[in-house]
């Protein structure tokens, strides 16, 4: 037998494109199950009003920072208007290995960089129930114009095409419906053979 | 992108160790889950009273039955004192291309080859929680020896190492925590991207 798994928590990156609901899915989740716990990026912007380092975010410096992507310290990291954003190896493994699951929304491409350095993580990719949704979720936000919503639109089909790279894709129609299904993947992700039997044989062997 | 999955419908095999609770699991699944069907076997034994052709097997004779065996129609049969019990590929098929999910309670012999007939199938090994609650079960029963017992023991020690043939283990010591937990891995395994990612990827292209 081969059991790949080596920790006892699991590493859930919730995917998708904007408007699909993923920020809004991954509140609910880890407000409603205690064993889930945020993965808590790393950033070289300045602290705003009110957040606190090591909950909102680990507050570094660039040089800092740059340093931890060449020690390979990150499971994947972005430069956004001059600010670097990233989540720390270290931590999201400690967790792991406590047996705490960790769940992390980021957007695709972050995700696939996570899926190279870390492919042990369930991969879950949250889509709109339709693309008149999507359009009327962005319209209704009011931050972006018609124009650049078409854009993202014409994105998010191409971001389609690397679905495959995901475990299971989780349609945000109805909220509580999309929760429950996470909220299941998560249940049955613990209930795999090559994650939790190795463990259970060796306590009936033990017994007999 | 390669879907391999031919059936808007799911076959659900529950296996394991006699007294591990499959059968009571199953019921309560078949209450509680409108969704999915109980498989009904075929058997060349002869109807007891108020058994229902349909309902509770298909009646055949032996010759019937052989034919069907030379014929590949069976996704696994066994002969038990004499008599042939299978399960009826043809029939099960049918349901799986109308959506409709199956469930399937069988021994891990039959499980097994099942799985060879029908690799798409999930796999689901269901445990007592300790060989000691095991042995009580079946003492409990009051239907076999101390000695048969011990006998289903020891052989319950040697299927536990197929278990990586099963893609989820369940072990059943609170049976309301392992019907959730049976009904979370047939939530999850229709979000599996495989299972459902190519239709809605069409939809969104029609769409758009």
């Amino acid at each position: 037998m081969n059991f790949t798994e080596k920790h006892p928590g699991k590493l859930f990156v919730l995917s998708g494109p904007s408007g699909a609901g993923k920020g809004t899915i991954c509140k609910r989740l880890l407000e409603e199950t205690k064993e889930l716990e945020l993965s808590v990026s790393m950033t070289t912007r300045n602290p705003r009003k009110g957040e606190e380092e090591g909950v909102s975010y680990y507050f570094t410096d660039k040089e800092s920072f740059k340093k931890h992507i060449e020690d390979g310290d990150l499971l994947e990291y972005a430069e956004v208007y001059g600010n670097y954003y990233g989540t720390p190896k270290d931590l999201v493994l400690k967790r792991l290995a406590q047996g705490i699951d960790v769940i992390l929304e980021i957007d695709m491409q972050g995700a696939l960089k996570v899926k190279e350095n870390y492919p042990d993580g369930v991969f879950i990719f949250i889509l709109p129930p339709s693309m008149s949704e999507l359009r009327k979720r962005l319209t209704g936000r009011g931050t972006e114009t018609a124009e650049a919503i078409e854009l993202r639109l014409g994105e998010t089909l191409k971001e389609l095409s690397y679905i495959d790279k995901y475990d299971y894709c989780v349609v945000n129609g109805v909220l509580e419906e999309a929760v429950a299904r996470v909220k299941a993947i998560v249940v049955a992700e613990h209930s795999k053979v090559a994650f939790t039997a190795e463990e259970l044989i060796e306590s009936y062997k033990e017994e007999a």
